[in-house]
């Protein structure tokens, strides 16, 4: 082999941010397939939020990972062999192999990617599982009407921005909730929010607040912590809370000051009728997942949905570009080009 | 005048739980109707947790009262005389005239109660708001599937009492909280409940636990507080949670231990797809009001829904039963029979 396989397992369960070493790079013999069997090269390797969960050896809606397992994860690949009577040499198909150059599938939860559609990438963000997060949440519980205002946060990232573009579809007001001026100002005249705010500025409760002078009818939450405290008092009667992550307690819960929070949450839940409901992108996905396709398939090639892609060059750059997504600092959706 | 009118008015707010000296009893003249208005006597006065609320100057789903107010409250009152078209002596209504003895009405918010169709004093319980309160919640948000673990706190009250006989009646498990022994049999065997767990037990999570073998599918939030932390590891995926009452935090947050429940209760309300909504039973009264009202009366009416009324005789002694109710020292819906 002139080329052994690569991936990147587990090595130490986190204590709060992962750390680089927690990760390790270990080389592979490439594998062969067997009868039944295709052998894939993963081009794109997508970094989501939720597998710091995974890392975490805790219950959760999906089993944790073991010290060692490869880091999972949703990839685009090409069948480089086949042996399978479905998949052909050259096909590109959207695969599980978690952080990996190389893997053996029998074809089950690989589906075939049409690039004529849309740019593969794009089926690891706004077409992918994150947009379908914002469809999905946006489609069954956030129901915008027109006139209202729809909050979100990580508004430049790949569930925020289609959230907020959605909204605008929907003839409500978008505001979006961002690091820095840099993706504010993608937020805002990228993207065609009404309103992007620095979450990092000292006055950001009340920039919010004026902001959203109707009060928020529904706020997407995908972050949690700070900024919930800051969206809970402007919570219009009615309004609807999809949540669909929690980046900012994925490493543990935020450093307290030894105020129960959970009692006014609870309390504005029931005095202002609030629906609080958590959902993850394949709960709705038997119903909807067809019809997202077809709408931001086609709001993609007509150019009227946005996105903003972050391309990290090689699978060995994967943990450094996971651990600074989760501390904010990629800017769109955090993508590995894998390559070999 | 033989007999003056009396009247509870909020004498102070109250610092945490009220005290009797939050409350002052007034005597004032009997009124004399103007044109278009009846003079009305009452007869029950409710008694109902979310008058705490209403106690403290805070904004809520209704304005505060000031101090000085008549005390809130929903009654049923005869009407003595009338200058009022719609109403003649002797007519029985549902008012809001407040913790009082006679009132002044135009008519705005009276309805008229049909003695023959219940005990009227099953109008301001199983057959009034805090009964529509379980119906609505039930069946709007709670909607319990045959096979599914519903589970209720304050379970031999007027709301409790009700959303696990609905649970029967859907063909759902049962399982109510209540406190102490004597109202867990009732709960168990008056109600018909499948199970009953004291809260006040020092093991109550584990018989909790072990009461709902399959989980939780349904809870009926109306208490908040350690029911809630003992309910949360139980829930099942895409379980449903009302919130219709808080009575465990009306008297302020409980004693912190320094930690923050907010973020576990939103990792598990994403983690397990829940859905937690608030509601004010008005906020289901267009639309399932009548249903309610034609359900619910017949199964009084045929013996198959069954209630405890907790009759506490004179107007003087509401400041005294309130606070007992809010510290669960009442055994059924709290009714003031006042008299005069």
């Amino acid at each position: 082999m002139a080329m052994a396989a690569r991936q990147i397992v587990l090595a130490a369960r986190p204590k709060g941010k992962p750390q680089l070493t927690d990760f390790r790079l270990e080389e592979t013999a490439i594998p062969t397939p067997a009868a039944e069997q295709v052998l894939l090269e993963v081009q794109y390797l997508s970094l989501d939020p939720y597998m710091r969960g995974r890392m975490d050896d805790r219950k959760s809606y999906a089993k944790p990972l073991q010290v060692g397992d490869v880091m999972v994860g949703e990839t685009v690949a090409k069948v480089t062999a086949s042996k399978h009577p479905r998949y052909a040499e050259g096909d590109l198909v959207l695969a599980h192999t978690g952080w990996r150059t190389h893997a053996l599938s029998e074809g089950a939860g690989l589906s075939k990617v049409d690039p004529a559609l849309a740019p593969v990438s794009t089926r690891l963000g706004v077409l992918g599982m994150p947009g379908f997060t914002a469809y999905g949440g946006m489609r069954v519980i956030g129901k915008p009407k027109p006139g209202e205002t729809v909050v979100v946060a990580a508004a430049s990232g790949p569930v925020g921005s289609l959230v907020g573009q959605l909204a605008k579809i929907a003839g409500a007001r978008a505001v979006g909730i961002a690091g820095g001026a840099e993706k504010c100002a993608f937020v805002k005249n990228g993207l065609g929010f009404d309103a992007a705010i620095n979450h990092r500025g000292a006055d950001f409760p009340a920039q919010l607040a004026a902001a959203c002078p109707n009060g928020i009818d529904v706020y997407f939450e995908n972050v949690g912590g700070a900024i919930w405290q800051a969206v809970l008092p402007l919570l219009n009667k009615f309004a609807r809370v999809p949540v669909s992550g929690l980046i900012a307690q994925y490493n543990g819960p935020p450093p307290g000051d030894g105020t129960d929070r959970l009692p006014a949450t609870m309390r504005e839940i029931l005095s202002r009728s609030l629906t609080v409901r958590g959902f993850i992108n394949y709960d709705f996905a038997a119903e909807h997942y067809a019809d997202f396709l077809r709408e931001v398939g086609a709001g993609i090639a007509d150019g009227s949905i946005r996105y903003r892609e972050d391309i990290v060059e090689g699978l060995e750059k994967a943990p450094e570009a996971f651990i600074g997504m989760l501390d904010g600092r990629n800017f769109g959706k955090v993508i590995v080009r894998v390559g070999i």
